[in-house]
């Protein structure tokens, strides 16, 4: 049913010509055998099924088979390294389906490249696909003038990488760097935060604020699985987190599967059993950006996110009167959804993922006391 | 090799679940049988081979076999229509690739569907999508409070529709409405301009610009094949245009195939004969806003787009000594292109087509002296 048509692009495909590429020999590096961790993005230092997966192999036993599965999707994952090559090749194999009707192969499978200069601007590096069995992105011709201290190449954001290596041009320098010890900020939620439908990996919004925010970022996104559920707020706790983000509204929505009572509950005791085991660490509630009127006329889609919306705000008023502190609330007018910003009244567009950015970013720095930093 | 995975998003897709719209009886009504001349978005009023061309049968003697078929394809074609229904289903068939690897298939071959409110303010409708042999979008639950004067929906921008019915409840008022009189504003181009890689049709930028300028706009994109050529621009002087676009350097960049001497000869060829016909009608040359550092790292990629639009510059200085009046020239750092704009260093996100959206919005606001208008 589903084909792709080369044909019509091949004129702008074939702009980066490589004739003499092929022939430089590559060193291969791969990350899951490195001395080095050098696999970021998550809430863990070790003990993982796959170098790949986001969450340790012991949780497997605790997760609903769904969550589980979803956990395997390598969204927010990415790896760092430093290079002197002017051509970078990556070189992968991944289980799941190659794109959704609302997103692009790039997004739901590719990789992104992305390199921080010594002003610490990251530039985003333009990749040649090209999506077989192996799945290979060549980056070429890196702009030699401009002084780079490290390279992020982002996981695909809804498929599993099974395997994965870096290559780049023998006789240049390699090395993986290091996962970042600080503190991450823990986001818990839906495809929304897993990247749907970011058109490449560095657009997800977890990706970007990562980014933006020179902090590091976990996505505990789930698809159509991020329930607000006990085993995965069991699993939140045990990371040393700077900031809890629970995002899970947009699956919380619907009445018949949950009554008013249960998405209450599974607010409030996801709160309380975070402020059990992390007392002084911030929790920040997050409303669904397209429950306003302006993001679709489809009254029987916005009114159930206002209906939730709402019931979340009654939680959180009743934990604050309660006297919780350092409890958060992210309202959706504060997104500005409008016209442009989702695909389908729920999955934000590049423009959205860029609101989600602005957003959070704004909400974070204000949580956090850190004043922004000019890019 | 591509296989769709509905299973994750069951959950968000399932949300409007509509046990009984089936049973409601619908009335169909087909654009290309109706009295009125329904299908707007083209620089002539009739003389088409299929209804969903963007150019009349006439042309395709005129024009190399490439450039016909992909203005076969439906980008920048919308029906606009009145109707009291709450529930709207919208059924076609099509040719063509269901989607490329950097655009999903609610670009290639969706529709989307706004309605203008009384304050002159576009909504979105979310549509249901069902990509079957018969592509079917379910548009239900429209908010019955607004008063809405018009709908638009925008027709494919990758694929040529064969044939086209619009549902509307029995019972209900149903009208097309006639294409505007006006003179429109022609973009010659790309597959940027066909719309690649918009996530869906109202976010290519020249449906954008035709909802922000209220002023109909003729979408002359060709994919790869935006090639300056004299038959097309033939087919240009025949409309009565109230601006010409011509951006077609995102096609020209490449300096084995087109020499220093034949891009500014394309251009200045381009620019005299509409002058000839048209002598009082203001042309736009347009740079490629990928031509910029903050674009891409790659710079065997951003090379040759800077090439290509520092010839065009020196061909609009040469014309404007010459006396040529009412030439304007859309530099590329005017688009303030960066590492989020777009998908493969070439085609927009859908950042990038709001970012060229502003931009165009702001030249012709400037060149036409029309104010803008608060949305």
């Amino acid at each position: 049913m589903i084909r792709f048509f080369f044909r019509l692009v091949i004129g702008l495909g074939s702009l980066v010509g490589d004739a003499n590429a092929q022939e430089q020999p590559f060193q291969w590096h791969n990350p899951a055998n490195s001395d080095v961790q050098g696999i970021a993005g998550r809430g863990w230092a070790s003990g993982f099924a796959s170098p790949f997966n986001r969450f340790p192999g012991s949780a497997k036993e605790q997760l609903r088979n769904d969550v589980w599965q979803l956990s395997r999707n390598s969204a927010g994952l990415y790896i760092s390294f430093t290079t002197t090559a002017p051509e970078i090749v990556v070189r992968y194999t991944v289980e799941g389906g190659m794109a959704m009707p609302h997103m692009p192969a790039t997004g739901v499978r590719g990789v992104d490249l992305y390199a921080r200069d010594e002003k610490d601007y990251w530039h985003w590096v333009n990749g040649k696909y090209n999506f077989g069995d192996t799945v290979e992105y060549k980056f070429s011709h890196i702009h030699a003038a401009i002084p780079l201290k490290e390279y992020r190449l982002y996981l695909p954001l809804y498929n599993a990488v099974n395997w994965l290596e870096i290559g780049a041009a023998e006789g240049s320098s390699f090395a993986f760097l290091p996962v970042p010890q600080s503190k991450p900020i823990v986001f818990y939620g839906t495809s929304i935060l897993q990247g749907a439908c970011a058109s490449r990996p560095g657009l997800a919004y977890s990706n970007m604020l990562g980014r933006r925010l020179s902090q590091p970022v976990v996505n505990l996104g789930f698809s159509g699985n991020g329930l607000l559920e006990a085993p995965v707020i069991d699993l939140l706790q045990s990371i040393d987190a700077s900031l809890y983000v629970l995002d899970c509204l947009p699956n919380l929505y619907d009445a018949q599967r949950f009554s008013r009572e249960e998405v209450q509950q599974r607010i409030e005791t996801a709160v309380m059993n975070l402020r059990k085991t992390r007392p002084d660490v911030p929790i920040l509630l997050v409303e669904h950006p397209a429950g306003v009127a302006a993001a679709s006329l489809d009254t029987a889609l916005v009114n159930p996110y206002r209906r939730v919306n709402q019931l979340q705000q009654a939680v959180f008023d009743k934990l604050q009167r309660s006297g919780i502190k350092k409890l958060y609330l992210l309202p959706a007018e504060a997104f500005s959804f409008d016209a442009s910003t989702t695909v389908d009244g729920t999955h934000p567009t590049d423009i959205g993922m860029q609101r989600y950015t602005d957003t959070y970013e704004r909400m974070i720095r204000k949580i956090t006391g850190r004043p922004a930093k000019k890019q």
